[in-house]
Order: structure tokens, then C-alpha cells, then sequence
């Protein structure tokens, strides 16, 4: 779809030669305090899972993610999209929220709900698409939790003529039927995880393990169907450097929007999951906080049914639970945490991105977690005060700034949180968790 | 919320001298072919309708209904809130539509969908509210189809800080489970129609008349719950002269958008439920139709299931199925008849706008009715195309689109499809009638 037309007095327009939409996106990994950890084959395998890693994905974001320069050009037909599809996201003020809480500090939201599927995820579903394209590949498999990417993912699939297959974690795919309806519409084939479909679903399925499914099941039987499957090329929504990189649109936007407010960041929240909306959102940040220290806060908002860096621990551990996946250096609940069936499946997994891990061990990344009845309370207020539903995720970043800003209510300050969704489609868990 | 910056430069920025956003309405009742019919008492009724609909409407939407003036100016505070919630909405153009069909004809798409709470009746719902406060008023009540009034109302009212009753055609209701919990979540009281809650509802009931509801069973309870508590306002989301009037918005921000682009228009098209989109759409565009005949073609596009235009007739009837409402001349299946539960329920009424009666008597309206499936069928491949999921209603719209592209795949012409509103909270329409 082709935005023919908008005018840009209506919504606060900035001067024409000053653009916010970035043109080349900010590699995190040359702004860490030290070197990612690498990722590890498991001590006497008998098959190497990098291997298996290098043989099932595009070469392009193996490339990047290793990539030493600071700075990766967004290639030209990834602009337009990113153009046509509605970037920049608009920055706005939670006023009504402010005035409720009776701070003195402004609220602002970067609005990636607003994006065509309701989430951020499409940034990155775009580059992949692009460059599976350019790389030659027909068809792309992959996990999904909540759905966000999921759905992002078989929309811009249907952009680049590709083929998809999601295999979805099983608990979040029932609590959604409407995403999942539309996923399915977009062209995707989903399979709820564990699925008897792949060596990984199966074995999960008669361990008797993990019946609900996790991102970590779906992810297992993501890459084992590419392993099984040569015409397909495995793709990932998040926890992975590239994938942070191209979420970096989403800072470079809003430090840009800032600027030209003249509003100085002291506080910024996103929720975390595997990690890319914090990463794209705060990477471009990094070195402000470098240069600021306490003055600049970085706040990473989790759930408290799968607490990773309230309660976690910081090791190597494999991301599926059954050990498909390399190791990974980050904070971790242990592949066999029993994860709740709570209706926040974007958060919903046992660890996360190194690239969090390292944020997080050098006290960079302050973390609060939060119970599920006590975020649907904060959608539903945001919804009356602002007409915004949140999806459930992006609630935990709202918590955050409603407990931050209560802390010290006279303080002036600006508190910007990523709403990475919208709620449209999690109405579900919504309708369960309050009164009618 | 107010959005406090977006760059112009990402959406094909007009120069900013040149604002698409009128500062005026377009007073329809000024274009017409024929003075509007007026609405008349029952001949003998013990009560007057018309003297009921005096006391419990908007003393300002009363003057509107009747006003002569050719142009309405919109109150600076209406502005500012357009403003905020996106207005003007975007000019899209289908190119892989346009493709998939192999037509030479462009298809423009009127972006309403892309409105807060998902369509278009926003625009008429913060106008009321509005109105509501300075009269002060303290709380409104109103009825719902499909429910994208009653949700549009619901947030306008918390953005004015009314309080808000919505009767909710039952059928529809139960359908909606997402679109409805929003509407309770913003704050609205919503009552299934018919309900046990007014006069007219208990007739219904005791009569086993329309047990599944319909826009006129709902219209008929909220003025019965209007004529019975004083605190309340009664407001209606269609039909009405100022609510169309409210909606010339869409239409001048199109003609202004068509001009700049250099496309003259040869169709356009809405779907017409009540009419106030459609009316919305096109009534900017009369005096064009009188100047250029049949070069230029309107055409609404109806449900089968509810086919005013295309099978009813042409007389004075009541808008709800007890006759509580003052007798309107338009076109009409007859108030007893026999609605079936689809899934649109938008346009699932038995008659509509004085003001489409008098266009289409004269010639100047074409009709086309498309059956439930079909329109689902449309949708589904829209979102496949565009990534874009319709309304049910807006299908409706698009379906005529497909087919006067496809009746002369050469003819390079401009088709202009006014998109009212998403599907999102609908799926559960998609997901009936489409194979899994």
C-alpha cells in the first residue's frame, strides 16, 4: 500500500529538511561496555547447533550479526517501506495520564502500535523479507509468542511474495483467536507449539513436557523444520543482534523527536521479551547514558511470571527447551521453568538477548516486574485516559512509568516508555482479568 | 493524547501552505436536488415524536439539522482534536489491487480505518460531545449496530468527561465480544438491545418481536431511555443531517487530496448503512455531480440481507420497530422486516437517511447489494493485497469497487473507495465464513 498522501501541518510537522526517519541503523554491539559474549556449541555434542544456525539462516543477518561497524545502511527499499508503512511513528504526550497522576513530569509514548499489524515487530519482518528476497530464498519459518511477530511476519511475507510458517507457542495461539485468525489470513500456516510436526514438537509432546508450549518450544520446532526442510530459511523476531539492529528505527526516531522538542530524556521504558523493542529502542541511547550515568535511567520492565532479570541468573543456557538452539550468555530462569499460561506471550520465556545480559550485569538496565492482574488494570486505565489500548506487553512499560513517576511526583522530568502494541487482538485477556 | 511531532517529509508531505484538513463542513441539505423531505408525527398519535426528539436532542445539532447555510464552520477546539486523532487521514492508493485485477483504472483508498477507535464515526462523535458540554450536558445516550458508534462515542465522551448509555443491537453485540468490552472499557454502560432496561425493549420482549435486535430496536430504546431520564441527552451516530454534515470532513479532505494529486475522479464509492458515511464521502462532491452527469458515478453499496436501495421503497416509515421515532421519508424494507443475523450489522437496518433517499430518487445514486460471504471473501483478500483488514461495511464498499474495475478492465479511470472503517475487532466474522 502506498501512502499517497498526508498532510503534514495536522500532526505538529517538523521543518522538511529535517527528517527523522533514520537512514542507517545503530549497531548496539560497538556501543556495549564489553564484547558480546559469543554463542557456544554444548560441551560433547554430537551436532554442532551453530552449524546448524549458519546452515538454516540468511546469510545477510549472520553478517550482521557479528557486523563491527557502527553504523549498517538501511537499504533504499526498506526506507519506502518503512515510509509507506507509517514511519516516523508519531512521539505523543500522555497528558491525561500526567495530569491523573499529578506529576510534574511529562510523559511521552513512542507509538508503535500504530504501525499497519499493531506492533513494532514489523521493522524488523520487513528487513528479513527484504533480504530473504535478495538473497533468494522462497519461504521463511519461524516461532512466535504472543503473535506480534507472527503476524508481522506473514504480512510482510505477503509484501515479497514469500511463503511462511509460524509455529506459534500453543497457550498464547488459543487465548488469540483473532490474531491467530488474521495471521492464518495473511497467508501464514500456524502450528500451535509443541506440534506433532517437527522431531522437537514431538519429543516435547511425549516428555509430556511444556504442553502449553513457550517462545522456547516454538522456537525448537521453528529451526528443526528448517533443518528438515531445504527450501526453507529460518528467521527470528527477536533475542538476536540483527534483530536489535533494525529495531534501532524506533530509538534513532525518538532521540531525533526529542531533539527537536528540546526535551531531554531522564527516563526511558520499554517492556522486555527476547529484548529487540528495549534494544531498538534504548541502543541508540547508549552512549547519552555513557556520557550521563545516573542522570539518564534505562528502565526494562518485565513480568513477574517469568522474572529473567528480577530472579534470573546470568549464564549460558540454550533458548528452546530441549537444546536445539546454540548456548546463549544472558540472564536465564533455566529451560525447565514452569512458565504460567498468563496471557503476556510476548514476555513469556525463560531468558532473553545477550546483548540484554550485557546491559543488565554492567547496571546499565534497571529492571522492575510486574503481576498480570496488575498490568491489565494499567491497559485499562491508559485506555479511558489516552483511547490507547496497550497490548498486555507494552502495559509492563506503562507500570513502570506510572510507579517511576509516583515515586517522585514534584520532580520534573521526561519519562519516555515504547508502547511496543496494541491491544486490539489480546482483548481476551483483557475481558478475563477485569470486571464486566 | 496529543501528538506532538511526526515528520511530514515520510508521507509524501504537501507544501504546508496547502492544508487538506477543512476548516468548514459542507452542509449537504444546501446541495440537494429537492428541499429534504421533512420528518413528520404519526397521523393521530397521542404523543409527538418530533416534540420528543426536541426535548431530549442537542439544542446545536437541532439548528444543524435544519440550517441553510452552504458551509458550517468547525469549532477551533473540533479542529484541534481532528488534528490530534490523525485527521487528515491518509489517500492511499491499492496498487497490488490494482494489479491482481490486471485494471487500468487507480483505486484510491480513504483511510478512516486508520481513526482511533477504527473508524470513521469518530468525527461525528467528538463533534457531538462537544456540542454535549458546552450545552451542559452531563451524559448521552445512543445506540449501536455494529458497535463502532457506540465505541467512538465511549471515548469521545472521556475525552469530554460525559458519561454515556449505548444500546447495542443484541446480535451484533454477542458477535463483538472484543469490539464490546472496549466500549465497556472506555467507560460506557452498554445495554444488549432489546433489553429489559426502557418501555420499548420490554414490548419487544413481551412480544417476541426482534429478539436479535437491529439499529431500530436500539435507536427505539435509547430515546425511550432519553424521554424517561432527564440527566440524558439522546444522540444518534447516522441518519441525521448534522451527523452527515459532521462527515463532509471525509469527503473535503478527499476532493482537496484528489486535487493536489491531479486525479479527477470518475467513482466513488461507500458502503450506506444509516448513510452518514456515505453522505460524508460524497457530499462534497454534489456540485461536482451536478457539473459533470454521469462522468462522474456515485454508488453506494448495501448488504443483500438489508437491500434498501436496491429493493425497498421510497416512503415516510419510523426508524425503529415500535414508532417512537417521527416518520422519515426515505427508502425502506418496511419496519417489521425480518433482518437475519449477519455479520454487518453496520448496515442491518431497515431504512436509512432522508438525505440518500432524495440522491438516489433523483438519479444520482447508484446501488449495488452484495451477499455476506461475498464481502468476507473481498476482505480476505484485501488484507492478503494491502495488508489492510476492512469492516464488514467497508467490504461492502470494496466489493463494488472489484466489480466496476473488473466491468472494463481497460478504462483508465479513478476510483475512490471510502475505507469507514478496520476489522480488527471482527474477526469473528472473517473466521465464520472462512475456511481455516
Amino acid at each position: 500500500m502506498t501512502v499517497e498522501l498526508r498532510n503534514p501541518q495536522t500532526l505538529g510537522a517538523v521543518a522538511s529538511s529535517d527528517p527523522v526517519l533514520p537512514e542507517r541503523w545503530c549497531n548496539l554491539l560497538t556501543r556495549l561496555p564489553e564484547p558480546l559474549p559469543p554463542v557456544l556449541d554444548p560441551p560433547g555434542a554430537e551436532t554442532s547447533p551453530i552449524a546448524l544456525m549458519r546452515r538454516i539462516r540468511l546469510r545477510e543477518l549472520l553478517t550482521q550479526d557479528e557486523s563491527t561497524k557502527p553504523w549498517i545502511d538501511i537499504p533504499g527499499e526498506i526506507l519506502e517501506r518503512y515510509e509507506e508503512m507509517g514511519r516516523p511513528t508519531p512521539l505523543t504526550r500522555a497528558r491525561r495520564l500526567e495530569t491523573y497522576l499529578g506529576t510534574s513530569a511529562r510523559i511521552f509514548l513512542k507509538r508503535e502500535d500504530l504501525l499497519p499489524t499493531g506492533s513494532f515487530k514489523l521493522n524488523s519482518a520487513i528487513a528479513q523479507c527484504y533480504f530473504a528476497r535478495q538473497e533468494g530464498a522462497e519461504k521463511l519459518v519461524s516461532e512466535t509468542g504472543a503473535g506480534q511477530w507472527g503476524q508481522a511476519l506473514a504480512y510482510a511475507c505477503r509484501l515479497y511474495d514469500l511463503g511462511s510458517v509460524v509455529f506459534w507457542a500453543s497457550v498464547s495461539e488459543q487465548q488469540k483467536p483473532g490474531r491467530s485468525a488474521l495471521t492464518r489470513m495473511l497467508g501464514a500456516t500456524v502450528y500451535p507449539s509443541p506440534s506433532a510436526e517437527t522431531d522437537v514438537g514431538r519429543q516435547l509432546l511425549a516428555d509430556g513436557q511444556a504442553p502449553l508450549g513457550s517462545l522456547g518450544s516454538a522456537i525448537g520446532e521453528a529451526i528443526c523444520y528448517a533443518r528438515d526442510h531445504a527450501e526453507f530459511r529460518y528467521v527470528s523476531g527477536s533475542n538476536l543482534p540483527h534483530v536489535l539492529l533494525h529495531q534501532t528505527v524506533i530509538g534513532l526516531e525518538t532521540r531525533r523527536q526529542l531533539e527537536i522538542l528540546g526535551a531531554r530524556p531522564d527516563v526511558l521504558i520499554a517492556c522486555v521479551g527476547g529484548g529487540s523493542n528495549l534494544g531498538g529502542f534504548m541502543g541508540p541511547f547508549l552512549e547519552d547514558k555513557a556520557a550521563r550515568g545516573d542522570e539518564l535511567r534505562l528502565v526494562a520492565a518485565e513480568a513477574a511470571s517469568a522474572p529473567r532479570l528480577t530472579r534470573g541468573e546470568l549464564r549460558y543456557d540454550h533458548s528452546d527447551p530441549v537444546g536445539i538452539t546454540p548456548l546463549t550468555r544472558s540472564y536465564t530462569l533455566g529451560r525447565d521453568y514452569p512458565l504460567p499460561p498468563t496471557h503476556v506471550g510476548g514476555l513469556r520465556q525463560h531468558n532473553g538477548s545477550a546483548v540484554i545480559g550485557v546491559l543488565r550485569k554492567h547496571g546499565l538496565l534497571e529492571a522492575r516486574a510486574f503481576e498480570e492482574r496488575e498490568i491489565f488494570e494499567v491497559g485499562s486505565l491508559i485506555v479511558r485516559l489516552e483511547g490507547l489500548l496497550p497490548a498486555p506487553e507494552s502495559c509492563h512499560a506503562l507500570a513502570a512509568a506510572i510507579a517511576i513517576a509516583r515515586e517522585n511526583p514534584r520532580e520534573k522530568r521526561n519519562i519516555v516508555v515504547c508502547i511496543s502494541g496494541n491491544g486490539w487482538l489480546d482483548l481476551e485477556g483483557y475481558r478475563e482479568h477485569l470486571p464486566s
